[in-house]
């Protein structure tokens, strides 16, 4: 450490003014939780952290990531502060014209996830954390939590995932403000029964005074030097701190001091609080020089190996074609939560030694902990049943605005799972992936296109999903056939279409069956895979609309609403064209797979009918 | 207790058996994780709890929640057990024709809440003992947990709720049998590790040996005894106990065994274990008798006295709404995650002595303790901001399976709230809640047509969700106007009208602008409240395609996916109608809310531009 206890004291009393000044200017934002972080932050930039202030992506920069998303002011005065733009721009805060938005998104260089979800940047900070392994850097991960965020189970998730890995280049620091946005939070300012939690959950666990900076620096120096397991220092801090009329005080969250006399007055009482003039910090450059990756070869991935007619379920496939890829690209890494053996993610943990994280039944962190890897370089594939993905949506939501490089599976889709029950089947997650900006979101139905996917989701740039299912299906496809993300296959069609079926997963091969029930009775069908529904093929799609007069019908192991018809309806409305849409209508039941698509009118024979209801009603108005 | 030791063993072997038995006859399941279990629900079925066998749905009977759902055999066998149904019935397990599912569900009058996504049942469990409270009963909570659930950070929402509720009628039992689905759980039979964590979160903690009667009895008696707490049974047993071939052995997860030699040779040791004749087990009746509801009074809520033109925040309205709801129905509970100051929940909690639960940053049990009062009778109005409402999707899936008579909001929602950012602004809120089956989607965008619906969705039966805005909004309903669920409002039309634009919320006024833009250009237009998504009018958006030439315009503060536009858009498609669709399609930044709804495309200028194109451009096929 070479900045000086005084000339923290001066930069904590600086961060607090422009998180005053920034957020006063702005008219709102929540300068009393900078406030009681202002020693935290100053002496972590300014005297713990190594890094180079200059280029905030360099790979063996120390991470810091501001899980209390809402104390960005003090975030974005910290790097002012440390010379990466000009103190200047914290004036245009929570401005449409710039990057330094109400809470950190990585617009902004120096920032890895979006935070602002409380309970999240925790997870994160566990991928950054997990990554400094992987690619052999000495750089620690240093994560601010606000004591409101310890209500959060995702933070719970996060303490055992770090000592399951025995993080010990993970230190935590919670800013105990004991006040949250309405009240008090439930524990207030007792350290006692806070760190007790900390300990049980085998943390190494630190309570100082977060506004003595020596007790600060002290606590930091020990998270350094313990190994096998995290550090979580405990700062007992008063919100609002350094402002004497709101210090402590409920009622002040989230409201900025009036420009102008208010805002004047507290500034002027901060700058009193700066000590004898001391030297500008020296910040520390990186502790040590990281592997570089290395270079990916997707050409070493072999074509895929299975015949037609071949049975094989789409997870299995994915699991074959994971470990395919990881071979070809070793920034591939899985995660997994505790149902590696039903995906067939254990394929991928069997090869790629190193490059697998188990995170028990957890699917927070494990979203979470892929978003941090994904920010570092990492091509993370989570993945666990799809309905239990929603227990992620809002890390998926948070991964959306952080523009995270992950790549989702959810296996186990749909009533097909057959006599698990409702509770074991994603209806809505094509829905909740389909929100996601720029998420890719891949169905494939046999192993040919699931193996092809895989490799096209790795290499696409940003968010992406790809939904498997229980059952074995037949392979359809040869070995030389491509799926572009975007695209989809016309499987049957002919000159005398008279209404396209669009499928995808177990509902292509009902479109199949109803294609030759149909065939026999004199009635030709096109038969669509749309197996990317995210972007859908809206040329393939209407075409299909005007070769049928419209015709058009949609069939989805999943509900209605953002689905596989909304998303078609969507594609073809500009050109006039409306859906029918087969989707599950109620709350499904155990029972056998094949029972359950009849019974939820998503089988051929429902397809049969709804071809001949479309054909014989056209549009009233046409 | 009057059922003896001896008798509690018998019946442990009986549901080993029945749980082996009807898995095997089923072809799948999970037998040995209701092996596990066997000694601990013995004791709790038949000497601890007190409950009418043949009316699980008693008001006073003592609830028992399998927060490990898939154990559901072992459940069922304790039923018939218990003389509610035949043990012949065990053997349709998972049969469609049956709803002994393979999970359990509602549709079982003995089931409070859907389980199966794991550590869901021990928050739905605070949410019936806080009920007992509530309706004055001296019944009381169990729950059983696996312990691969405590990796679920949902459990330690439930932790400190619990705590912070003083649940003492709130009794915990982990089956600690140290594996999970895919490998050993992160703690084995560490059973010390787990303890410090119970302890720590300040439960009443005991150890036991799970397969020891008299121990189990000892620590339930123990945990009545304890007062101002719960208490957490921590019960080390073995999975797949009883079977010695498959005790305490991974692999064996949710797998059958064989129909045949392998069941029967199983069923045969088990039955080896009965010990000499025994009395049958004498269940003892409800401990006391509650207080009835009071009958609600909905005629009590007075005519909304907002001022047309007086500007009023949907969200204000809405707490506004729910205070006069709650001196109505003395049924309605409020349930807050640490924003009701911002939700407007606080003018409840003022009024609503004893029927406000604050459950701290922590959306997972709030969700979870809603969908527990809510099986016993409570209306649950669990809110807070839209977006953080994805923390809890997974439970509202869950709760959609639960057919859970809860009332989800979710404040300011969309782009409108402006210069918080992304993070804080819900853009698929709206598509979440409409794949919930039968759950009403409201959407509000005035004082008035709030307060109305604020009783509306407390009278519908099922689940609801209303979306509340961040600005104030001008009044543009009188008093007297009615809101029914699945109606809509025509606010402008003519006789001329060229196209018809549907919005809700915030954005019913950017269509009311355009209206007026287009109106001075010559241009008539027809505007419709579709304060209803779920079930949408379809009727009246039917209508308004039919007298504008199919010129329908959806305009959302939301992201396309499961949206206002795919909602009508599915309604008018028999019709033959397509929808133009505007609604955020990137993911948006701070800024002040106009300038957002200007840069994301969803103002009064992109829908006069979206009704000039519509006119231009008519469908290439008519």
């Amino acid at each position: 450490m070479t900045t000086s206890v005084a000339t923290l004291k001066n930069l904590a009393a600086q961060l607090r003014i422009d998180s005053v000044r920034s957020t006063s200017e702005a008219g709102s934002g929540h300068p009393t939780s900078c406030l009681s972080a202002a020693d935290i932050v100053s002496a972590l930039f300014f005297a713990e952290m190594h890094f180079d202030p200059k280029n905030p992506q360099n790979p063996d920069n120390d991470r810091f990531v501001l899980s209390k998303g809402h104390a960005a002011p003090i975030l974005y005065a910290a790097w002012a502060e440390a010379g990466l733009f000009p103190r200047e721009e914290l004036l245009k805060l929570r401005r449409i014209d710039s990057d330094l938005e109400g809470h950190p998104t990585p617009r902004l260089s120096f920032v890895d996830v979006a935070t602002g979800s409380l309970g999240q940047g925790i997870c994160a900070a566990i991928g950054t954390a997990l990554n400094a392994r992987r690619i052999g850097s000495e750089y620690r991960t240093y994560v601010l939590l606000g004591d409101g965020e310890m209500a959060e189970g995702s933070v719970w998730e996060a303490a055992n995932a770090a000592v399951y890995h025995k993080l010990d280049n993970l230190c935590s620091i919670i800013d105990v403000n004991a006040l949250g946005q309405s009240q008090h939070t439930q524990f207030g300012h007792n350290m006692d029964e806070i760190a007790a939690r900390w300990k049980a959950f085998e943390w190494h666990t630190i309570v100082v005074d977060g506004h003595d900076i020596p007790a600060l620096l002290n606590a930091l120096n020990e998270a350094r030097a313990t190994k096998g397991r995290p550090t979580m220092i405990l700062a007992r801090t008063l919100k609002g701190k350094g402002l004497a009329a709101i210090e402590g005080k409920d009622g002040w969250h989230g409201k900025a001091l009036k420009k102008g006399e208010e805002a004047d007055k507290a500034i002027a009482e901060l700058e009193k609080q700066k000590v004898d003039a001391a030297p500008k910090p020296e910040i520390s450059g990186p502790r040590s020089k990281s592997r570089p990756e290395t270079a990916a070869d997707y050409s070493k991935i072999p074509n895929p190996a299975y015949k037609k007619g071949e049975l094989v379920a789409t997870r299995e496939a994915w699991g074959v074609a994971l470990a395919a890829v990881g071979a070809a690209d070793t920034r591939v890494v899985a995660l997994d939560a505790d149902v590696k053996n039903s995906t067939f993610s254990d394929k991928f943990e069997k090869v790629a030694t190193g490059r697998f994280y188990e995170n028990f039944i957890a699917e927070q962190v494990m979203a979470g902990a892929a978003m941090g890897l994904a920010a570092r370089g990492a091509i993370p594939f989570p993945s666990t049943f799809a309905c239990f993905l929603t227990r992620a949506s809002d890390f998926i939501r948070m991964g959306a605005i952080s523009f995270a490089n992950v790549k989702f599976t959810g296996s186990h889709a749909g009533v097909s799972i057959g006599e698990d029950g409702p509770s074991q089947m994603a209806l809505e997650d094509l829905s909740m992936m389909r929100s996601v900006h720029g998420c890719a979101v891949l169905y494939p139905c046999d192993a040919v296109s699931t193996e092809r996917l895989v490799a096209e989701m790795a290499k696409h740039k940003g968010m992406a999903y790809m939904r498997t299912s229980r059952p074995k299906t037949p392979v359809i496809y040869g070995p030389d056939e491509t799926f572009p993300i975007g695209g989809s296959k016309v499987v049957r069609q002919g000159a005398n279409d008279k209404a396209a079926v669009i499928g995808a997963g177990v509902t292509l091969f009902e479109a199949l069956k109803a294609y030759d029930t149909l065939k026999a009775q004199g009635i030709d069908i096109r038969v669509i895979d749309a197996y990317s529904l995210q972007p859908v093929d809206a040329k393939t799609m209407t075409e299909a609309g005007r070769a049928t007069g419209g015709a058009l019908i949609t069939v989805e192991d999943h509900y209605s609403a953002g689905g596989i018809g909304d998303a078609v309806s969507e594609a073809v409305a500009s050109a006039g064209f409306t859906v029918r849409r087969l989707a599950v209508a109620e709350i499904p039941r155990s029972g056998q797979p094949d029972e359950l698509l009849e019974r939820y009118g998503i089988s051929a024979r429902h397809i049969v009918d709804a071809v001949k209801q479309v054909i014989a009603r056209r549009p009233t108005h046409v």
